[in-house]
């Protein structure tokens, strides 16, 4: 990833302190995304290191993931697939759980959403932990599909997401 | 709209009877997303004819207007602004209710989303009794920015949607 080219991008993303809840400083990217020019650049980089992958599926997770996810499968040229919280997707779906600092919640994608030959590149908008991102890899192998890779916005270096996606290719853009 | 491209796309629409509740066909859009060329065909014929209108903002409805809203802001070359159910925007926001069949809902915009200047294109995917969309053009109009049109995946013409949108420009891809 260019660094000056995150760095500029890390610009425009807002730090919202005590959001959702006291303590935490949200990274607010809604500042980058109404930027014109910054959009199609940060969607541009999320999508560029998968341009010769044979990417044929987008799989991107409820709910910013989506805003980020469309653009990168465009410019692909491949399908996007959404993954949802329980009960949002109306036909038959794969369910998978994943913990939480207390408790449990969960992901599913329609059980037709894509065959064993789709190559899917999983995107959205921060890797944290790592939890959503797992389970929703764990939901494209549960179809039969090939995880090629997955592609962030932004990446919180501080928490060990990274080191939950194996030995997959991660594309990131802004780091912190 | 060209009537035919319109047909080739309507075909990817499933019906799912009784969801989200017994007596609703629900129209799932989804295979419709997954099929690459269907995808990119659907958010192109969303943008184009708003292609010389001089859109600023592309202002997308939680949550599968973002799935469409991305690309056709990219397609644009205009900013992407989510609107949001309440408490999901981190920042200060802008708040308009809407009526439904039996009580309110409500919708966000971050306050400082556009300014004055912003020429806003409102994209969602379906077009039903129109309460989503006249609320968020209130929202966009109380920031003083100019709506110029609405763009919807799939327009309901049984539902009276379409007469709520004043004179308002709006692309439609498939009708019922």
């Amino acid at each position: 990833m260019p660094d000056d080219a995150g760095a500029a991008l890390a610009r425009l993303i807002r730090d919202v302190p005590d959001y959702p809840k006291p303590g935490i400083v949200f990274k607010d990217i809604t500042p980058l995304l109404g930027n014109a020019g910054a959009f199609a650049r940060a969607t541009d980089l999320m999508a560029r290191p998968f341009g010769d992958a044979g990417i044929t599926h987008v799989v991107a997770i409820e709910s910013r993931g989506f805003i980020l996810g469309g653009p990168v499968a465009t410019q692909l040229g491949a399908g996007f697939v959404p993954v949802r919280k329980p009960g949002k997707l109306p036909s038959r779906t794969q369910r998978e759980e994943y913990e939480l600092e207390y408790g449990t919640d969960a992901l599913e994608i329609h059980a037709d959403a894509c065959d064993s030959d789709a190559r899917v590149l999983i995107v959205d908008d921060v890797l944290a932990t790592g939890g959503t991102a797992a389970a929703t890899s764990k939901l494209v192998e549960s179809l039969g599909a090939t995880v090629v890779g997955f592609s962030f916005l932004i990446t919180l270096s501080f928490l060990p997401g990274i080191s939950r996606l194996a030995t997959r290719r991660v594309a990131r853009v802004i780091e912190y």
